[in-house]
Order: C-alpha cells, then structure tokens, then sequence
C-alpha cells in the first residue's frame, strides 16, 4: 500500500520555501445540452474549488488538502501518480503542485510541475492547484504559462510569494508583510494557505492579524508532519525557519532513529492540528506531505479526516477536468485503463463524443497511448520477465500467466503475477466475486482481461459495487471479455445460437473481422443506477463502434508490453506473435440480469462441445 | 367497444370511386443526435412504408390497411379519430384518408381530408396515406396540398385515379387503363392499391396482367366486405362495377335484413381474402371499411389477421410525425391526455426540448389546449352534467363524482361516471391495481387525476404493464398526482419530512405558490426499462419544469370543463371555482420502488395528523 519516494531528492526546497500564498480558482460556464443522461450526481462536479470549500465550511465538515512537488525523474513521476491515486482516496478537497524552477516548471516535460499538475487533474480527476511565482519571469511567459494551464484545465493557480504566519525572512516587517498579503487578496484570491510553523499559537496570532486589517477569506495553515531528521534540518534552513526549542530538545537525542522521530512527528502534528481545530478557527488543513504517504496519513488517520469513502459518483473515477466533468458513460473497455482512454479522447468536445462512432465527430486519439508515459508499468522488464516468463514454452505458458494473475498464486518460479498487459493493478474487489470461474477459464485457454458480475438492484451504499448517491440502486448486466483462440471461437459460435437474444456478444480478431448479434450496432448499457428524484444514469456501456477502438489497443497491448519483452525471433517472442495473429477479442454480455449469470454456463458448453470425441449426431447423442 | 359511425352519411361514395391507384411513400433523413437515450426499440420507426411493407412481405408476415373517408360533421370527427385508436390497435400496417373534393379537402377544417390525415399521424400514431386527385386542380393547388401534407408529417400521397382490376368504367380499355398504371409506376409509385372487386379470380388476372407488363411493385387487394343492402347498391352504382349474380342472389331475399347481410358480407369476404393469401400472390389486404368497424374487424379476426398486441414500443402512443418518431421520453402529467402534450409540444424541433424547461428552448404551446378540436369530450353536456351532477351542494359532491369515477359505481342519480376532465377515457388496466387505495383516498377529498404503481421488473411481454422489444424488464416509480385542500397540504407536508428523501414532491397552487424537494429541480424517471443490447429506455419522467406548464392545463379544466356547465353565480358553479381557486395540485414520487409502494401510508399518515383530535405532544401520546 505504501509506496516511498526515493530519497536524496533534495530539490523540493527551494520549492517548498516558496510554496505558499494565495489562490484564484477561475469559474467555467458549464455548457449548454440536451442530452439525456447528464443527471448532477454531484453538485460539486461544476462548482469552484472557492465553492467547494464554503459549502464544506459551512456544513461544519472539516477538510484537507495535500501538497506535493514534481519528481526529478521519470520513475519518481509514474511512482507520484500512482501516489495521487492512493492519497486521492482519502478524500483531500484538493492537491497542489509546487512551482520548481529549476525543473523546467512550465515544460511539457513528464516531470514538470505543469505536467504533473495536468495529470492529477485528468487522469486522476484530483481538484488540483498550480503554483505559480513571478520571480525571475517576464510578463510574456507567465501569460504563456496561464493560458497552457487553462487549456489544460488547471483552473486554480497559487500565486506565489507570502504567507509566512511569522512574516517573510525577506518582508521588511511583519506589519508590511501583513500588507502585501492584503493587497494580494484584494486583487482576487479566494484563499490563503501558510508557509509551515511549529506552534499553533502561531498560526492563530496570524490569523487574528489578518482578521484585523480586513483579511477575511479563508487562510488556511500550512502542516508539516516531521518526517526526519535530515529533512527537517534542510527545509528549515532553506525557508529560514527555526525549530523551537521544546522540539529540538526531544528530536536531537533520538537523531539517528528515524522511526522514533516520525513517531514523535506524527504525534507533534496530530496535537498541534487539535488546537488549531478545536479553536473554531481553522476549517480545514493543508498539509506538506513531502511526497511521501505515512506520516500524513497517520496524522489524518488520528484525526479522523482520513476518510477511504467507498462511494463513488459514477462507477469509474471522475475526471476533474472542467470540460469533462459532465462525463457521464464510457464503454466498459477501458476499465482498467481509465488514463488511456481519457488520453485517447482528450481532444473531445463532449462526452459522449456523439455515439462514439459517430462518423462526423473527432475519432479516438490515435492508437500511441503505449508511449502514454503515465501507464508505463510500475514494474521494470526485469521483474515483468519474472511474472510473464523468462521463456515461453507454448500457449499454455501463457495460460498459466493469466491463471497465476487470477489467482493470486505465485508462478511456477515462485514469483507472484501482479499485473497484466491490460490490468496494470491487481483485481478489482468486484473481480474477487467471479474468481473461481475466472480461474478455471483462463486455466484452458480463456484469457480473460475484462468482467464484471451481475447486479440486480443492490444498495448505491453498497461497500463493493454501489456508487451514485445513497437511497438509490445499482444495477449491472454480467460482461466477459477474454481472448481466445480460433478453435475456441467456433465453439462458442455453435453454443452461442442457444443463448439467443440473451446473451451479445462480439468476436473480432486483429485483423478486424468482426462478428456480432448486437442489433443495429446500438450500444448495450450493462451498469446503471436508479437514484431519488433522478434521471436513470446509465455510465457503462458495450458500445460496438468503440469496440473496435479497443481491439486496436487490446491486441497492440501484446506486442508492446509482452513480446517486446524477448528477442526479436526468439520462440518467447513468437508465441507472443501468434496468438496476437491468431486469437480473438471475444466479449460477452448476458443480458437477463435478474437471473443467474450464465455467461460460465456458456463457456463450460463450449469447452463440452471442444471434449466430445465427434460431433454430435442429430438425435443428441454422441457416437463412440 | 364498438362504435359505428351514423348512418346516412352518402358522400363517400364519390370518393372511393377514385379511392384507388398508387402511393408514393417519401422518405426524410433522420436527425443527427448525440442525446443518449435514443436507443432504436423498434427499427420501423424510421423506415419509409414501402420499406416496412417489403420487411414484413418479406418475413412471409401478413398484414392488412384500412381505408376510411373524411366524416361531414364535427362529431362525427370527434367519433372518427376514437375509432382510429380503436381500429389502430389491431395493427394495421397504414390506414388511408379519401380525398373528399365536396368536403374541402386540402383546407384546415376539422373535417377535412388534410386534417384527418394529420390526426391520424400526429395524435394517433397511425402511418396514414392521403389520398390526393388532380382532377379539376392547377399544378400550383395541388403543389399547395402537397407542401402542407409534408409540413404535417403526412409522408405518403395515393395518386389517384386508377386501379380498377377490370380496368376503369372511362378507360378506352383494358388494356390501355393498365398501360397508364405502368406509366404512374414507373413515374416513381412504390405500391398499387386496387378499387374493390366481388372475385378473387378477378385480381389474380389483374395481377398477372399486371406483372406481364412489367409492374413489379407490390399491388394490395382492395376488400370491401359487403354491410347492407343500400350501401352496396349506393357503391356499385358510383363506382359503376356490377355485383356478380352469385351475391345478388344470395342477398335480395334477405335485402330488409340487415343482421344477415352483414354476416353475409363477412363470410363472403373471409372466403374471397382466403383464397387470395392461399394464392401466395398477395403479402397484404386493403379494407374499405366505410368507416365502420364491426364487419372488417370480424373478417380480420377469422383471416387470423387482427392482432391486439398488447406489446408497445413505449408505455405511450408513438406519433408517427417523421420528426417525432425519435422522441423517447415525456413528462408523466400528459399520460391521460396525450393529444393535449403533442398538441402543445407541436412546433418542438427535438424531443425532449432540451429538458423542457430550458430557457433557450421554444416553450410549450398556449393553453388553448381546451380548444383542441380532437379533444373535445365525447359526452354531449347533457350527458356530462348527469355524471358530474346536475347541482352540487358542496365540496363532498365532487368528492363523490371522483370515487364514482374510480369505482365505476353509479352516482346516487344511478349514472355511471366514464370520465372527468382530466381523463376522457376509462381507467387504465394497470390504474386498476391501485382501485382500492384510490377509492379510499378519493372519498375524503384526496381527488386522483393520474398515478402509477412501482414495479420492479416484469417482463417486457407483461400484457398490463409490458412495453417494448421481448426479453427486457421494465420498472416503474410509484406515482401519484391530486387536488386536495390547503388544510390537507398543511397535514402533509407535515407528514412528508418523515419520507425524506424517499418520497419527491411538488406541490403547487393555481397562482404557482410551489413547494418541492426535488434535488436541483432535476427530472425524476418514473418508468425505465432494460433491454436485450441496447442502452436504458427512460420514457416517462416527472420533470419540474413541465409540471408548471402542466399545473395551468389541470388547473383551467376545472373551470373549462365542469365550472361552464353551471349557469354563471350559481352555487354549483362556485363549489368548482373555490376548489380552483383553493386547492392545491400535489404529485408524489416513492423512490424505492422494490420496496412495497409507501405513498398510500403517507396519504394515511396525512389522514390521521388531520384527525388526532389535538396536536400530538412532543412524547408522541397525544392529549385527551
């Protein structure tokens, strides 16, 4: 669960010495449509962050908000990302990325703050803040740098410098820094966010200062969980900070045990956030995570703001970008490559992008997304050659590769297979509920990468399937979706006539050839909610013309990520190689929902019409 | 059930002399849309009728049409378009409207063959041919007719004249009159539809002759089952054919019988049809109905022809207006008056308008609705002041006129109640399950204009509440929408804090005085459905912004249709207009709809706050 960033990356001070000041988050008119299914699940969808954050003080619910800094390398950016999606689901009201100038912030570089920042926003649908600091920039590039943000839906900007509860080591006085900070405000900030301090007393004086000379948005503290005792000594020499006695007297005789100081750092920041809460003064806090997950998290934990709510708006996780937040279907393809298919439809003016299909609107982004640098694997080759196989013997080595992921089991060498081509995550915990089948199939060739059970009418509460709003129900139709081979196919096109109209399906190999009983090509929702006082929101759906998008993807997926993995010409290579030439795409969707799932049913008949001796005659037996 | 049209109307007979010849059905390119719920239920919707004529032949699947002629009078109009939605039940592929030269056809009178046609489309769902002559016409009248046809949706024109199967009485022969029909065929003519005959054998000549010359479209049989003596006598003579001496025989005994005529007439017209569908020449019989019902309906039932599927697209009459055969969901408040929302929803370019109460979107018609011609009750004000009651002493009288009406028990009078203003039409199959409830609700006051009980999946093929293609499930919300007093509403909004948020609700008064805990003031689907490989069908919603249009319709029915039948300052006439001026209109959603409907225990708990004889104390006991 835990991932650290590596340490000895001491570029973030320079960084964080500046990481604090005031915030605008700009508005953006929601757009006009006529669409049916665009229900608001969840007011906070189209709202401000300044929003948000009033309608959050104001119910007496009280908040946070992370801080992280870009990475220096790419393997610290992919390690980052997966980091906002573990720390996103603690619930932060927002994230923010400082500006550093020495990594080429504005870049279009994988590790620059504005990159990193994007990212957090799209592909983790993370409410999130770009710092921003004049220093040392022309008025032509900091223009530059707003409107690249707002094309990539960064709406909120922390415009650095201020903010020192002490006052700046560069302010001529407290008093004039108090100034500064008000004309900041002023001139339009919605909020204010501190430099980090020691006591709560502190903050508080601060805040009864601004207070006093007509400061009256919200100011929030700045929290920094002591986390060692290198780091401490190096922030507080770069922000010009000094550590107060009463803490420098306990942290310097345990100096060298680093697990005793995080402890007393946890501890020292739980107390301290407690006054400033129990004060009335402070709705929420704001915290200096260092890039790095446990101290916070306890910190949070303690104090009862760490809150993994199982709910979710919409089965998949919502994009934050301000145009895509009315997004309310995908096809279920992409499940477990959400970043994918947002990047391979970032240039859509609307969700849906008019029946997928649709041959006059913009196709899918072209099919490079395996360079999309975010889904790099967080496992190297080496460790992928571990999971997948140093060398393959035939196909059923590769069943065996799906079967060790399904099963959690390690492989023949003792390693664990804990991800996939197409799943670069373990199963889903709705995935658990289908796992023997999902064994037994994939053991004989099945290759399963994509399912999900049926639902008839559970709770929107539901810990494992629920979304939407509480008082509603969820609903889903069963889905499989695996590759398999020809022989396979033909099998399960005999036994298939038996399930008609109950069960869809769509068969396509590489090269395109497709077969299907959907009627009239229309898209067949398999996950919707009924919810209170609403339209029926329908956010999964097997939709045939984007199908063919995937199978792009699915079937490149083999190729880039597994049989590139051994020599060219080498027999690993080309057992990759055929069953990337020779198997097929095979989906299935069984659309009687209340019943028993049938769609076992249907693969164990193809797999009995495969193990019989001969055809079967006429009369239903079997000759011997 | 049956309904014939008066006797004695004689100017048909000019008509269907030329009630013959060849249609062209037009095509229209469907809209392009990117809305969500538009899913195909039912591919006929979007095809011409040639195309759906060849599906149907092609399927080996019979199918009849059924001509009618435009009535002389405004009642027999009124009579006219209820036989429609009866005989429209039974499936007929198209009906056809007569061009009626004497009757002012292309104009916009309630009588005339433009008008009906357009009734036919637009408020019955009938695909409808029209009948249209150049005799006596300029080139610029009759383009006039042809662009007003197709501004009312009326897609398909029967160019007369033509078509006799022994050739036309002022043909120069034969042989030239089939020419001619060539000529019309190839000018473009996508199916012929012959003048009646007494022989089988004389179409199947006509239609070998036909096919000799090379006239390859279809060519449906025109039957005319004989009904009385004078009619047929009346039709022979204008149409100048001669009956066959093996009917004349048969019917001049029994001419003063009228009872043995018809049968007769339909036991000769089973034998004939038969003969004709044995051939395996004809895919589809043409009736001359002469707008009566009883005989063509019994030829149809023996044919095996006359099918009443209780299976519908939708839960509502589809129009056939080409630019309304997309439209899939509407606000639940028109369901029993759905010509009056088709009406009022007339010049929409897209349905839904762009969630009805959008502000850029033209809004609903006027409320003249009471004016629309076709929804003027068919009870004279005789007959409706015998229901409703000829002199009202007090608020309990209308009360009673409701529970009568719910019951189908005679008021005290001995009348039986078959509509009020709200619903000219018996209650609905499905209204039926809810009698009990509705009865008691009714009689104190809690006055039922429309509602609907929950289901939680049935099978789309259920006969009372099944709708759209097999193998789907459809769901409903518990609805229910009535007048009751301020005093009453005072109770229940009391009561409803106990329902939240289960239970939805808008309450509104004729001054537009409205209460409601509708989320954000977002639509609330009612009635879904799941289908076999396609998305979510949500056809029925309660949405706030149509219920204000719909609030000022239910609201001036009281005075339009109850209050004018009492002479002006009577006290009858002033028990209406308080209730008008007084009570509030209030409709109820139950959200959770698997669980049993909770809207008659709010109704109950509302009943008993009303008769606790003191407020209840705060320890729930109340007070002696």
């Amino acid at each position: 669960m835990v991932n650290q960033v590596p340490r000895g990356d001491g570029s973030w001070q320079s960084c964080k010495s500046d990481s604090s000041g005031a915030s605008n988050s700009g508005g953006e008119s929601s757009k006009e449509s006529s669409r049916c299914s665009t229900p608001v699940l969840d007011a906070d969808r189209s709202d401000r962050l300044r929003d948000k954050m009033r309608r959050r003080t104001e119910s007496g619910d009280r908040w946070f908000s992370l801080e992280f800094f870009p990475p220096r390398t790419a393997s610290g950016a992919v390690n980052l990302i997966s980091r906002f999606d573990r720390m996103g689901s603690g619930g932060p009201l927002f994230i923010d990325i400082t500006w550093h100038p020495a990594g080429d912030p504005g870049s279009d570089k994988e590790t620059s703050s504005m990159m990193i920042a994007s990212t957090a926003v799209n592909y983790c649908g993370l409410e999130s803040i770009l710092h921003l600091t004049c220093c040392n920039q022309t008025n032509v590039k900091i223009t530059g740098h707003l409107t690249k943000a707002k094309h990539l839906g960064l709406k909120n900007i922390m415009a650095l410098r201020g903010g020192y509860p002490t006052g700046h080591p560069e302010a001529e006085s407290y008093e004039e820094d108090l100034r500064r900070l008000k004309e900041k405000v002023d001139a339009g900030a919605d909020f204010v966010i501190t430099q980090l301090f020691f006591r709560a007393d502190t903050f508080l004086k601060f805040l009864d200062d601004c207070r006093a000379i007509g400061i009256t948005c919200p100011i929030l503290p700045g929290i920094f969980p002591i986390q060692g005792y290198q780091s401490l000594r190096q922030l507080v020499k770069l922000s010009k900070l000094e550590v107060p006695e009463e803490i420098t007297s306990v942290i310097e005789p345990i100096k060298d045990n680093d697990a005793a100081i995080r402890n007393y750092g946890i501890q020292q920041a739980v107390e301290m956030c407690r006054v400033l809460l129990d004060s009335g003064m402070v709705p929420g806090l704001h915290f200096y995570t260092l890039n790095r997950e446990v101290a916070t998290m306890e910190v949070l934990r303690q104090l009862g703001l760490w809150i993994e709510d199982p709910r979710r708006p919409l089965p998949w996780a919502v994009s934050a970008h301000p145009k895509r937040k009315v997004e309310d279907v995908r096809p279920i393809f992409w499940a477990s490559r959400p970043k994918s298919y947002i990047y391979r439809t970032q240039d859509w003016d609307d969700f849906p992008n008019g029946r997928w299909g649709h041959s006059s609107s913009p196709a899918f982004g072209e099919l490079n997304d395996y360079y999309l640098f975010y889904l790099k694997s967080k496992s190297s080759k080496d460790a992928l050659l571990q999971m997948w196989g140093e060398e393959l013997m035939n196909e059923d080595s590769v069943y065996q590769v799906f079967t060790c992921y399904i099963t959690g089991k390690p492989n023949h060498k003792g390693h664990k297979v804990i991800c996939l081509p197409w799943n670069d995550e373990p199963l889903a915990p709705e995935t658990n509920l289908l796992k023997d089948e999902l064994e037994k199939v994939n053991r004989r060739g099945v290759l399963t990468i994509n399912s999900q059970p049926n639902i008839n009418g559970k709770p929107s509460t539901d810990p494992v399937v629920g979304w939407g709003p509480a008082g509603g129900y969820v609903f889903q139709k069963a889905y499989l979706e695996f590759f398999t081979s020809s022989e396979n196919v033909n099998a399960l096109l005999k036994v298939l006539k038996k399930y008609e109209p109950r069960v869809n399906y769509h068969i396509v190999n590489v090269h395109g050839r497709n077969l299907t009983n959907a009627p009239d090509m229309q898209p067949n929702a398999v996950t919707w909610g009924i919810f209170p006082g609403r339209e029926i929101v329908q956010p999964t759906v097997v939709d045939p013309d984007s199908f063919m998008y995937w199978k792009d993807e699915a079937f490149a997926l083999w190729i880039e990520q597994w049989a590139k993995l051994y020599e060219d010409e080498s027999p690993s290579r080309m057992i990759i190689k055929y069953i990337h030439d020779n198997y097929f795409l095979v989906n299935l969707v069984d659309n009687d929902f209340p019943l028993e799932n049938c769609l076992w049913q249907v693969i164990n008949d193809m797999f009995e019409l495969l193990d019989a001796p001969l055809e079967p005659l006429n009369d239903g037996t079997v000759s011997e």
